[in-house]
């Protein structure tokens, strides 16, 4: 499995990734999954991707191919990102029609799904999420956030911190906590984790990060977080019990109604 | 869907469940899902259900039944908590043997699962998971809870706080949050949320608890929980960004390696 994640808010763009891919428990390996695509000036590009990977390294090598081959439908001279968007699906669609048919035949999963973040000059910043049957959805404000794969684990967190008007700062943290606590809960999902950021109307990438398995950071993190939870738990009001001790009589397995 | 948590740590055994039954998103329902069969001074019993409905009412049905009609084996006389859990197991199996060949026709899920928790006289607590296939496990002092049913939103804060030396108010907070924040991330688990708290060698249940939604308690709990996240992240060191600003190259969709 795989665990990415896209957050666009007002002041920027983050995308960030494990880097695990399994077939099987027994079959553990590290594949990067985050890339970037920038020219620095123009236009900030941000990809992530999961799923089946053969089909996405084959889409990544389409993509890097038409950089070269097609000087009009490429992820350089394309105008929107829209445009861009529509192209990586395009890509998939026709990977999919070569290679759905053969994996099917054997149950293969021959699913992959795409995160596309960044911005073009003359545009806003913007994050797609690209499914596997080609079609793509956008964020937006009142949902800042979008995920691929592993997604469960990592999204209460969000759900509960993050906002459009969070900043960069903020951003980079959230994102590293729900990629953290997937780690934590899914054997799937694991390190290294990278990370970019994107800062609005800059148009290049303000930092990258990349935290290995027992980075002393990630194991300051982790240590802070759950001291922090407990603390934070220790600290809410006590449940108020609302029944108190009541046998059950003969009206078995029914809990007490009031 | 629905979300059953199952909590053993040394002190006691907790059980709470959300309410929540949905065939689709177009259909859904309220229906308990945790039940006490305590006989005070002699046994506490607690039990979770999940899974299709049909299913499980139809064993809590023959649990019901059993207790009238079949003096020898059932709930309140099987002398171990694992004869308890194996008993649940058939019942489970006599309905599957029934109805799993109709189910299966129109593509149906027939699965369900079960959690069983409390303490019979003579034994230590025990908190077992009985699946749809009529087996079981039971936790123990490494993994202190077990869960059923919409798992994954509520199983890092577990992961990153419980232990089995956590005291009895600590597991009910953590329980309580991960419910919630299953509830926050998921429209499948819903409102009330029952709970029931034993505390070792009591032999009768300590508390009951319901939250409906919109409960002052629940709304509190669920602010101070956010805000404590939103300060613990700004807490937490900044992030240490390994990389500075690298324009980047022909070396397309290359992260730095550094």
């Amino acid at each position: 499995m795989t665990y990415c994640l896209g957050i666009h808010v007002r002041r920027g763009v983050l995308l960030a990734a494990d880097s695990r891919t399994n077939a099987g428990v027994d079959y553990i390996s590290s594949y990067r999954k985050l890339f970037d695509f920038s020219v620095p000036g123009d236009r900030a590009l941000m990809l992530c991707t999961s799923g089946n990977l053969s089909i996405t390294q084959a889409v990544m090598h389409t993509l890097d191919r038409d950089l070269i081959t097609n000087s009009e439908v490429n992820l350089h001279a394309l105008p929107t990102m829209y445009d861009i968007a529509r192209y990586i699906g395009t890509c998939i669609r026709n990977l999919q029609e070569i290679d759905r048919p053969w994996l099917q035949k054997d149950k293969i999963d021959f699913q992959c799904s795409f995160l596309l973040g960044g911005q073009i000059k003359g545009e806003a910043p913007q994050l797609y999420l690209i499914y596997s049957q080609g079609n793509c959805i956008r964020s937006t404000p009142e949902t800042p956030f979008l995920q691929i794969g592993e997604t469960k684990y990592g999204k209460p967190i969000l759900d509960r911190t993050l906002t459009y008007e969070s900043s960069i700062e903020d951003v980079a943290k959230y994102a590293l906590l729900s990629i953290d606590s997937t780690m934590r809960s899914n054997l799937s999902v694991g390190p290294p984790i990278n990370m970019i950021m994107y800062h609005t109307d800059s148009f290049q990438i303000g930092h990258k990060a990349r935290f290995f398995a027992g980075d002393p950071y990630l194991l300051k993190m982790r240590k802070h977080w759950e001291v922090a939870l407990r603390e934070a738990a220790a600290s809410m009001p006590e449940i108020e019990w609302n029944s108190p001790v009541v046998p059950t009589g003969p009206e078995l397995g029914d809990i007490s109604e009031q």
